[in-house]
């Protein structure tokens, strides 16, 4: 499973704040503390905070700087985008995110290239948010044909079919699970599969249960990554019974801990 | 979701104890209890206690006289199983279980049929447990066209994989999963498809949460039943989260409690 830590947000004010008066503090604490909790990448988005290139490129220097974790680079914005790719320095790392639009493509495919990334692509197109589960499929493939001829391997490719709020879209999430099972036949091996898994659970009163029950279904569909709240130690928990159940993880008596301890830095 | 209550079982001591004394009380305060957790059935089996078919009549009249709930008639002696047919006086039931052998097959399903009740069928012959998917659902394929033929209709017909104890057959929790998924194709509507749910948790140290994993897994592939210990609150939790997020249940911010309430006596 690759947990994509989703904690160096600009989003959270003690992140904001630290753009805002370039206080390497907070950032060094979150990838330090979310590397140790097992994060195969750390996500880096600036957000609505700032508009500015070079503010991506301190926040992903300042972790880079840090820990060893990759680094999963976050923005809409494709100057915002290039700036953190150049931070990078040749760490690990992938870009978050193209959509389906073709204009997006052909820019940041031939990044994931030249910076030798991943690519994650979210199944949306110009005409907004996917309804089903057949538009994620159909933009899924966009994006994996897309990538795949601009010369990235399917282990490099992240496709990610958009998860809704349980609490808002309810009829979404059936979509989500069938669309995972779809994106597993579209190569063997199959692309990875990744959800922003917090969305899920925008204003519930059952925060984590919904979390990680969503979880371990879609990891029985196929999906084997997530742009996620590492610290939910009880979400790492049934992670690591899904992999058991799956057989990916050895069983032992404390495989909750020996899970998280083999992850860690 | 089928819950099906496994607490009235001689392997209980209280359970045998009472068989033995003919004393009422442990029996009906389970019935009522498990009722009162929203079972839809309560597993009645006198295991290694008795070998005496009254016993099973006993035990399944005192169930009877306690709550409305329906009946799960559980052992693998045909006199036995007759016994505590007799004594369900029309209550509806299920009998626990027929498997793939034949004259297993040709006395149980005319039984179900006899007694107007569902047939679970595990997905075992005469060369004893399944090694793999396969041979789930060849299994599997036998009990059902054997029900059907004998007038039984998909919805009366449950078949169970055989989950077995993820500490010591780790390799098999997968073969479960996909036996699940097939076993939806078998006819549409599908049969209903059930566990052993507690078995997979057979001597580890993370119980609860090994059952709940497995539990919601299994239900994103097909599985709409499970006998188990309805007392867990955290796996019924788990199992309205699933139901939610499978679009069965409608959404509420205590829809944890609505799902136990509404599923009461």
């Amino acid at each position: 499973m690759i947990l994509i830590g989703e904690r160096i947000n600009a989003g959270f004010k003690d992140i904001a704040r630290a753009i805002q008066t370039k206080d390497p503090e907070p950032v060094k604490t979150w990838a330090v503390k979310q590397t140790e909790r097992g994060a195969d990448y750390l996500d880096v988005n600036i957000g609505a905070a700032s508009k500015k290139p070079e503010d991506m490129a301190w926040l992903v220097r300042t972790v880079r700087e840090s820990v060893p974790t990759k680094i999963s680079v976050d923005s809409t914005n494709v100057e915002i985008m290039e700036a953190g790719l150049e931070a990078l320095d040749g760490r690990a790392a992938l870009i978050n995110s193209t959509t389906a639009d073709s204009g997006k493509l052909e820019t940041l495919v031939p990044l994931a290239v030249k910076y030798n990334t991943s690519l994650l692509g979210v199944a949306m197109d110009e005409r907004g948010s996917p309804p089903d589960a057949n538009r994620r499929v159909e933009n899924a493939a966009v994006i994996f044909a897309a990538a795949m001829e601009g010369g990235l391997e399917p282990e490099r490719i992240i496709l990610d079919p958009i998860l809704m709020p349980l609490k808002f879209m309810q009829e979404q999430a059936p979509h989500v699970l069938e669309a995972i099972s779809q994106y597993t036949f579209l190569s063997d091996p199959p692309p990875h599969i990744s959800v922003g898994l917090s969305n899920v659970a925008s204003k519930v009163t059952e925060r984590g249960l919904i979390v990680r029950t969503f979880l371990v279904m879609a990891m029985t569909r196929g999906l084997d990554a997530a742009i996620c709240n590492v610290m939910d130690e009880e979400m790492i928990a049934a992670v690591a019974t899904a992999e058991l159940i799956l057989n990916k993880e050895i069983y032992s008596d404390s495989y909750v801990r020996a899970f998280t301890a083999r992850r860690g830095p």
